[in-house]
C-alpha cells in the first residue's frame, strides 16, 4: 500500500532483476528502512530476526531465498540445502515449510539450467497469489463496510475496530484484517479505524498505525482496555481481525486479547469479523480453547517495550521491578460462538462447522 | 504494608514530630524515595503533581496540609487560606473536598491556640480511619479467599486476578482490593495475584507488582490482554478490583478495561468482586454507562511509556508514529449484572438497589 504518495509491496524484486528488497520492520514506526538482500544468509537473517514477519510473507521470502541460491548452483544438492537452511530460520512457521516444499517438488522435475528462471518466475508468483486473495477477502469484507455505511449519515465514517497487525506488512500487499479497509479508500467510502496497541509486542501501535498513517487511513490509537467502553457507547460499527489458525468448527486463534473484544463486541450487538484466508483453516481441530497450544513466549516482552527517546534513539525500557516476574502467552482463542462471520477468499462463513463447509464442499468429501 | 522487612504506611508523622514524610510514588517501581515535607507549598505539590494518589491518601496528605499550616498560623483567615490552597491542587477530587472541610469545620470552633494540636490529633485520626476501613473491607473479602481455598489440595494457591492499583499505596494502608489478599498473608492461605499492567499509565506495573514484591505477595505481571486467555483455562479462582464510584444500583466506574475483565469472568464463571469504601458509594447516579461522564485524559499517556533505560535512566519512549493521534478513556463502567459482589466495609453486598440497601439501610430512608 502507500507511504506516502508511493505504492510499496514489503517485497519486491530489485531493479538489478536477482536481488531481493524488502522492508526491515524492526525499525518501524520510527524508521522505514528498505534492505537489498542478495544472499541465502541475508534472506535467513531477514526470516530469523523477524525483519519480515506474518505466514504470507515469510513463505513469499523464503521462496526468493530458494530463487537466489538456484542462480548461484542449481544443483539437486544445492536445493535441498536451501530448504533445510532456510526452513531452520523459524521452524515451527507452517507457511514458510509450504512455501519451501512448493519452490523444491515444481523445481526438481526441471533441467538445472531452467531452475534459476522458473524459481524467480514461482516466487513472484507466490507473492502474486498472496496479493489476490488478500484482494478476494477484501471484496467481501468491503460488502459488510458498504451495507454499515448505507445506514449512516453521508459522510460519517464506519467505525472498525482493529487488533494487532494483520495489515499489508504481515503480507504482500492489502494485508488480511485491513484489505476491505484498503478497498473502501478506494472507493471513497468513509472509514476510521481504532487501532489497539497490542500489547506486549505493540502491533498495532508500530506496525498497523503506520500503515494507516502511511495510506492516508483516518485512525486513532487505544490502548487494548479501551475497546469495551467505546462499544458501550456506539462508537465501534464493527471490528474486524486476523487469525493465525482458524479450527474446523470456526473457533478463531489469534492475538493475545481477541477474545475480550470478541466478549464486548458480542455484549454490545457490534458485528465481530474474522479475515482469514483459507489455507490458515486447521482442518484437523475442532475445539479451539481444549487443543490448540498457546505459545508462552519470552517474559521480557512484556517487561521492556520499545519506543523512541526524546534525543530519536530507539531504545526499550523496563516497566517493572526487578523482582517481579511476567507470564506471557502469546495468543488467545475466541470461540466460534463470538464470531459474526469468517470473511475468506471465496465469502462469508458462518464461524461453524456447516458454514465453512458451505463454503469448502470439497472438506466435506474428506471428512 | 512491608517494603523488604520494615512496615511502612504511604504517609506518616516525622519523629520532629510535626512534618511529615510520605513515599513519592512518581519514583516507583524504579526507586523507593521517601520526602519529608515541611511547608503547605510542599504538601500542594506532593498533591499536584502526583507524588500521592488515591483518594484516600490524598484526603489525609490535606488534612496534615493544615495541620502544618495551623502550626504556623492557627488563625481563621490561615485556615480558609489553607483549605483553598490545597483545594486548587486537584479541584475534582472528592475526597480531597471532604478532608479539608473535615478539618475546617472541626477546627474551627476551637481556640486558636488549641487548633495546631486538634488538627495533627485529627489528621491522625483521618489517617487511621481509612486503615480500619481497609482492614474492615479485607476481613469481609478474606472469608471469600477461605472459601475458596478450602476448596483446594493444601497449599495450593488461590489465584487472584486485579487490575490497576488499588492497593495501599492508593490508600493509608492495606488499600481496597489488596486488603483481603494482605489479610491472607498474614493468616497464611496460599494465594497468587495476576497483576493486569494497566495501561496507559501501567499502574499496576509500576505500583500494585511494587507492593506485591516489597510486602512478597507471589504474583505475576500480565498484558491486559492476558486475563481472558487465564480464566478460559481455570487459571483465575477470583478477580477483585477497585473503584472510583459506584451508583446506587451497583454499576462499578473504574480504571480503563475493568468492563473486559468482568466480561470475561461471566464468560468463565469466575467470580468477580469490586472492593469499595461506602464513601465512594454515589447514591445519585442509577445508570453508570448512561450518567458517569468518562474523563478523556491527555493523549501522551497513551503516546510515551515510562521506564528504566539500560543504564539505569527513568525516562519515557514514544510508541507511536508521529502522525498517529490517540484516544485516552480513563475509566469504564461495569454494569452491575457483571458483578458478583460488591466487598464495603459493613460486609458484602448483592451490585443492586436492594443489595446496598440491604446494607445501608439508613440510605433507604433517604430515597
Amino acid at each position: 500500500m502507500k507511504v506516502g504518495t508511493r505504492h510499496y509491496r514489503t517485497i519486491w524484486l530489485n531493479e538489478d532483476g536477482w536481488s531481493v528488497d524488502l522492508i526491515d520492520q524492526r525499525w518501524l514506526p520510527h524508521e522505514f528502512r528498505i534492505e537489498n538482500v542478495r544472499t541465502v544468509e541475508g534472506i535467513a537473517t531477514a526470516i530469523r530476526d523477524m525483519w519480515v514477519r506474518g505466514a504470507p510473507l515469510i513463505g513469499v521470502t523464503a521462496a526468493y531465498g530458494v530463487a537466489i541460491r538456484m542462480r548461484e548452483d542449481p544443483s539437486d544438492a544445492a536445493l535441498d540445502d536451501v530448504w533445510e537452511r532456510l526452513h531452520a530460520t523459524r521452524p515451527t512457521a507452517i507457511n514458510l515449510r509450504w512455501a519451501l516444499d512448493e519452490m523444491r517438488n515444481r523445481l526438481r522435475p526441471l533441467p538445472e539450467k531452467e531452475r534459476a528462471a522458473a524459481a524467480y518466475r514461482l516466487a513472484a508468483e507466490i507473492a502474486d497469489e498472496d496479493v489476490e486473495l488478500n484482494r478476494a477477502i477484501g471484496r467481501h469484507g468491503l460488502e459488510i463496510i458498504r451495507q454499515i455505511a448505507a445506514r449512516k449519515k453521508p459522510g460519517e465514517p464506519v467505525n472498525i475496530l482493529t487488533h494487532c497487525n494483520a495489515g499489508w506488512l504481515a503480507t504482500v500487499d492489502y494485508g488480511t484484517a485491513t484489505a476491505p479497509i484498503y478497498l473502501a479508500m478506494e472507493e471513497n467510502i468513509p472509514v476510521h479505524v481504532y487501532v489497539d496497541e497490542t500489547r506486549p509486542r505493540n502491533q498495532g501501535a508500530h506496525l498497523t498505525s503506520w500503515e494507516m498513517a502511511g495510506h492516508g487511513v483516518p485512525h486513532t490509537l487505544i490502548v487494548d482496555n479501551a475497546g469495551g467502553h467505546l462499544m458501550q457507547h456506539g462508537m465501534v460499527d464493527m471490528v474486524i481481525v486476523g487469525t493465525d489458525r482458524t479450527t474446523a468448527t470456526g473457533d478463531v486463534c489469534n492475538k493475545i486479547g481477541t477474545y475480550l473484544k470478541a466478549l464486548a463486541a458480542r455484549d454490545n450487538g457490534v458485528p465481530f469479523y474474522v479475515a482469514l484466508p483459507s489455507p490458515t483453516i486447521d482442518w484437523t481441530v475442532r475445539d479451539g480453547v481444549k487443543e490448540i497450544p498457546i505459545e508462552e513466549r519470552s517474559a521480557d516482552e512484556v517487561s521492556y517495550v520499545w519506543g523512541r527517546t526524546a534525543d530519536g534513539k530507539v531504545t526499550q525500557v523496563r516497566i517493572l521491578p526487578d523482582a517481579t516476574p511476567a507470564a506471557n502467552p502469546a495468543f488467545d482463542v475466541t470461540p466460534a460462538r463470538l464470531v459474526t462471520g469468517l470473511i475468506t477468499e471465496r465469502g462469508i462463513a458462518e464461524a461453524s462447522e456447516d458454514g465453512l463447509l458451505k463454503l469448502f464442499p470439497e472438506r466435506a468429501k474428506a471428512a
